[in-house]
């Protein structure tokens, strides 16, 4: 056994993958996957969807709109950090995240006015990103949701979408790293902190 | 403050980055870094070195080459892990995890025969992987060292030096996922479990 191995039992779950029943994952540890019977996979979801739509005051209709495209402005993006009070970060490494993470998930609203000319104003609201090796593992960062449109679940579905685009790409094994007042809103998404005892850990620079 | 922010607690610690003075990290925090005076950095590592150089028995000369080039075959690859006794994993998925890893830092074992037209013999004997967005974090994955280089220090200097080329490309958050019986093996090179109470948590499928 490799004394070096920060993912052998990620490695051993493979058994536990295996008792999966879903079919969203494949058996990372068959080597012959060609001859195995197909399992019956969920409907792939499309890349954008409708999760919400309601009508406003005014007439106006509002729908809060997944993707999983990877479809955002960087200045958008700015700005919503902003809103929830992260510090900011500079545009062209923001820009480059964006470009390099395997998953870009994002809540637009899409607010349609009722004029006939009106038009459509389209805010981003939430995101959440996921780094990957496009095989095996992906780590999901960045997740935030406007202010003004947190505490009626978005997050939750944010997270949720995000996992299951992933798994529907073949992605196994889904981790993040969670401040310690979110663990319980991750824990309730069947995200599991040190599961048999795996550490996340963090280089911190000698002095 | 996003009630989501996985991730928040990481960019709260950009005040910790800007305290470093090795220069060897740029400040996060800082929107226009192209008016700041050039920090001493570090002569740049080439891609690939001698670790180490010894003359054997037979009078041939080994050498152990770290390269951070990513120049891996997979069937060398699957031959070391079935060395440490992982699993096997599809060879397209492992293939695909290498191509799509930031950073693939290797140790190869060079034999120099003493013989004229001896020739050399190059072995993989080591590798670590790391997914990255390309601009704030990295995560080492797959760390491994052939059990017959073990005992050496070669694992050591694989993981340093894989750390010491992600942050030559300005890569601030470098993290991984310890099993337990390894947390003191990268606790010594650096690595923090939990930082301020940050969990590093897996996504389990739920039945």
């Amino acid at each position: 056994m490799g004394v070096f191995g920060s993912i052998r039992v990620l490695r051993l779950r493979a058994g536990f993958w295996e008792s999966i029943k879903s079919g969203l994952l494949k058996d990372d540890t068959t080597q012959v996957i060609e001859t195995s019977p197909e399992p019956q996979v969920e409907e792939p979801l499309p890349e954008e969807f409708v999760l919400i739509e309601k009508t406003q005051p005014d007439g106006a209709i509002e729908q809060i709109i997944f993707s999983s495209g990877g479809d955002v402005d960087v200045y958008d993006l700015q700005s919503l950090c902003d809103k929830v009070g992260w510090p900011r970060r500079p545009l062209s490494k923001l820009a480059a995240a964006l470009k390099n993470s395997y998953m870009v998930a994002t809540l637009h609203s899409i607010r349609k006015s009722p004029e006939p000319e009106g038009g459509d104003q389209k805010k981003l609201i939430g995101m959440a990103r996921a780094t990957s090796d496009h095989a095996f593992n992906a780590t999901i960062w960045d997740v935030l949701v406007d202010p003004s449109y947190q505490g009626q679940g978005l997050g939750k579905t944010l997270v949720e979408n995000i996992i299951r685009a992933l798994l529907q790409r073949d992605i196994g094994n889904i981790t993040l790293f969670a401040d310690s007042q979110v663990v319980e809103f991750y824990r309730n998404l069947g995200f599991e902190p040190d599961p048999e005892g795996i550490k996340g850990m963090f280089w911190y620079p000698k002095f």
